[in-house]
C-alpha cells in the first residue's frame, strides 16, 4: 500500500503536470484559451476569467456527452476521442480522457 | 425575372454540382462515406446504405444543430461553420452552408 508521503507526492506530481501542461498550451501562438474541466463540467484549471470558463464548461461538457452518446448510438463499440469546432471567430478543440476534459479555444486570425 | 427554362436548367447544374462533388470526396483514399442532408437531417444524397444514412442524419443534425446553439451562446456574434468528430475508428467531418449540411466519414486506420 502507498504511504501517505508516496501519495501526496504522486497528487503533487500529477498537479505541476497539469499546471505546465496548460502553461505550454496557452504559450502558442493564437491559443486564447486553455481550460482543464472534469467530465462533468467543473473547471478545474484555465488561463480565462471564471465567469467565462464556467459557462464555456457547462455548455461544453454538455456538447461532448451529447456527442459521445451519439458516436455510441451510431456504432457501439466506437468512443469519442476528440471534437474540433470550428467558428467564424474561434477553433474550440476537446480532447477527452477517462476524467477529464481538455478545452483549447484558439483564434485562426492569429495564427 | 427568371423564366422556367432558366430555372429548371440551374437545379440541374446544381444537382450535378451536387452530384461531382460527392463522387469527387466519396472517392478519396480513407473516405467511407459522404452524405448530403438538409439542416434538419433529411438525406438529399448519400453514398452509405439508406437505413444509415437515415439515422446518422438524425443523430448527426442534431448534434450540429445543438453544437450551434452552444457556440451562439458562448459568443452571440459568432457562428458554427465546421465540427470535427474525432472517435477510435471513425473521423466524421461535419460543413455547414445555409441549407445544407455535407456529412464526411473517413476511416483514420486506411489513410
Amino acid at each position: 500500500m502507498a504511504s501517505f508521503t508516496d501519495d501526496t507526492a504522486a497528487i503533487a506530481a500529477q498537479q505541476i503536470d497539469i499546471d505546465e501542461t496548460i502553461s505550454r498550451l496557452g504559450s502558442k501562438k493564437g491559443v486564447e484559451s486553455v481550460t482543464v474541466l472534469t467530465k462533468d463540467g467543473r473547471v478545474i484549471r484555465t488561463t480565462a476569467t471564471p465567469e467565462h470558463s464556467e459557462v464555456q464548461g457547462k455548455l461544453l461538457s454538455r456538447l461532448v456527452r451529447d456527442a459521445a452518446e451519439i458516436v455510441e448510438e451510431l456504432e457501439s463499440q466506437d468512443e469519442l476521442s476528440f471534437l474540433r469546432i470550428r467558428t467564424k471567430r474561434h477553433e474550440i478543440m476537446l480532447a477527452l480522457d477517462h476524467n477529464y476534459l481538455l478545452v483549447i479555444v484558439q483564434s485562426p486570425q492569429k495564427e
